[in-house]
């Protein structure tokens, strides 16, 4: 189907390295794994995605209840935390969503895709778990080796804030956002226009908003808004603030603010955000081949989320959330590119060993010795041929990166031993083993 | 949605577990890696699970290509093998699938569930790959330790050989193999009343049938059946029973033959096996108790497929494949039950330490050292408090089974220390670890 693709061997074992390092992280930081079914009612999905909701892929009519594909993997966890009355819960998930986007194939976006969540759910002090998700991305980029990167941060409530005071009303905040959202896209001038334009604020608004959201920096950038007249007066802007300063601390206490920049840009799409987000983006290596830059874009994302849980439980009990979801198929294309670039060939399997045979009707010795080898948790292959040529043998080693060959022909089975061979260097070492075998 | 189901930590870290053991006696065997999407074309699906076609979820039409989700992961594999026009692969594939069947849930039967296969495709001498999947099947019994096991076997070539010298018109043949199917669940006498009843069999055919699907054996059973004086006649069975013999010569020589056994009763489902089929099954233990022994079924299957890959081919090019699937839904209701009567408690997380203060005012102090930790690699996780008291601290430790606390007070940051306690012991070493730190 369109903007889906089948996932080869190569892509796999590529793949398999790069979950592993993040479920290992993920793990390292105490989560419990949770899998929620890839079907989920149509209703469980209506109205959390904003214009999302359209690119839901729904499911035909066929009798009983009606289904849609996951969109995400944040609405299922806030709709299992309800459902199950689950007040505190530190998961990860990583598992395929569904978009029915217009695919970009060329751009690593599919219709088909892994995400892979960590979430932080629970009543608890102030940006103590926020800095955690940071602290995750961190880790994960660092360890992945992506190249240089910037974990740009904002608040919702600042930006409801700024939007305030500069006079926007409330019924715009959420289109606002989604403007300001393409200021890592576009000059702040198209962003302007497209806010006074089609989305009917005044120029007196837009250009006020213009001020604020062109800034970006840290701990002092923070302080200076904290004594901006308007912005100091505004209660949520305030609160925003306060944990922007918090976050900060404890960034610094982690070691990892030198990548943290406080971006009054960064809008997020989503409509659950509610506090804290935050978005990890590449920083393009210099060029000196004056090439166009290639825009790798966000690798990570996510934020804070206080109402989607209580929008799922009958009483409206809230449970406040923060998670992030790591771009893992944008890491993948990139790190697949250089994979590519580079030349080399990942293999797709981890056989250590080729049982082969030098001689003609020597089959069953073969399969008695494999069999023995992976009884012993040894990674091991024979060609499934009665009576295969033993340059047959080799060149499939050579073909698929099997380091080493057991060889037992005529000589070996008198000798009661077994030739190990290291197929780079033919170096061969004779191993005392025993058949007893009836030739067949 | 009706027939599915979240997994919960507990059940996660229990399925974790399963999944490892069989993905690495998958890579043991030397199989790579491949991922299909969990769509497919309607089309393709069609016309390949005989009475499962019905059970096929469908997608709404929402513009673009008619959807479905995947039934299973074979014909995913046999289109992939066609599309790239790949004539040899070993590979395996561990995702969910889908069907809209009557969900039996309290038996581990479910609209959503996982499959794990492993299939070898390519053009081979007779029965070794074939000979590899009952070893592969033996393997993953053998180290889950569910209980003594049979693994059983029969070829389609040899039942549609028997149904030839029975006098079944051949156009009966398939309707008949549903019926033998069924011969695990009901006694032939009911089976045969199907027959000769609903699918209108001579009472004469039925009993010709009925003399040999109730045979079952070993080596000595083919050697009766090869000499036959009708069965031995027919072309399709002789060369099945040929096949059988090989069969039985190299699971030999795997050391496995004791668990299989030759079982001409067993037909299997699905239309598109053409040669050997198996089955596993968990033998009931003794019970002495008298009571209802409890049906465990099938906990693995598989077969040859030589046509399934042809069909998606615009040329018919065939390309001969075997493969096994392990029922590993089953295997974790078995696994869970077991667990659950045992009382034993899973652990959901890997943390290995927790970072802790006995005082106020020292949330630096263990931010500072659990990101220490984290850099290490070491698994920590502290209270998202910022003045937790240490009782609730180490009461966390023994809720979710943590086994060490890493404790920095007042008197430690002085000391340059960190105090480590083994929870259970309540063991404490001191450890110089210098917190250069501002409390906060």
């Amino acid at each position: 189907p369109q903007g889906t693709r089948d996932q080869p061997p190569a892509h796999m074992a590529l793949r398999e390295r790069l979950f592993a390092a993040v479920v290992a992280c993920f793990k390292r930081h105490g989560a419990a794994a949770l899998d929620t079914p890839a079907l989920e009612l149509r209703e469980t999905l209506m109205g959390k995605y904003g214009d999302g909701t359209k690119l839901i892929y729904e499911l035909q009519d066929q009798g009983g209840e009606r289904l849609a594909l996951r969109y995400d993997l944040t609405v299922p966890f806030a709709r299992y935390l309800a459902m199950n009355k689950i007040a505190t819960m530190k998961r990860y998930h990583i598992a395929k969503v569904y978009r029915r986007d217009s695919p970009a194939t060329s751009r690593g976006r599919y219709r088909e895709f892994y995400q892979c969540d960590f979430d932080i759910a629970g009543h608890f002090d102030p940006m103590i778990p926020d800095a955690e998700c940071l602290k995750i991305v961190h880790e994960i980029l660092s360890e992945l080796k992506l190249g240089d990167f910037l974990i740009k941060v904002n608040d919702r409530r600042i930006l409801h804030g700024v939007f305030a005071v500069c006079g926007v009303p409330e019924s715009k905040f959420i289109s606002m956002c989604s403007s300001v959202d393409k200021l890592d896209k576009m000059p702040w001038e198209d962003v302007r226009s497209e806010m006074v334009g089609e989305k009917g604020l005044s120029p007196e608004a837009a250009d006020r908003i213009g001020q604020y959201v062109q800034l970006h920096g840290g701990l002092d950038l923070i302080d200076q808004l904290l004594q901006d007249p308007k912005l100091s007066q505004n209660k949520l802007a305030k609160e925003g603030l306060g944990d922007m300063k918090l976050l900060f601390e404890y960034v610094t206490l982690f070691g990892i603010a030198g990548k943290i920049c406080f971006d009054l840009s960064l809008a997020r799409g989503l409509d659950y955000y509610t506090g804290v987000i935050f978005e990890a983006v590449l920083v393009q290596q210099e060029n000196n081949h004056m090439e166009e830059p290639v825009s790798v874009g966000s690798v990570a994302g996510g934020g804070r989320y206080d109402g989607l849980v209580g929008m799922f439980d009958p009483k409206g009990r809230k449970v406040p959330c923060v998670g992030v979801s790591i771009g893992i198929e944008r890491i993948f294309s990139i790190m697949e590119q250089r994979l590519k670039a580079s030349g080399k060939k990942v293999r797709t399997t981890e056989t250590q060993v080729l049982v082969a045979t030098p001689q003609k009707r020597l089959l069953g010795a073969r399969l008695k010795l494999i069999s023995e080898l992976w009884d012993a948790g040894i990674k091991a292959e024979m060609l499934y041929k009665k009576d295969p040529k033993l340059l047959k043998q080799l060149q499939y080693c050579e073909d698929t990166g099997i380091p080493l060959v057991a060889i037992i022909g005529e000589q070996e089975l008198t000798d009661r031993v077994v030739k190990l061979r290291v197929v780079t260097t033919r170096e061969e070492v004779r191993i005392t083993f025993y058949i007893r075998i009836q030739k067949c």
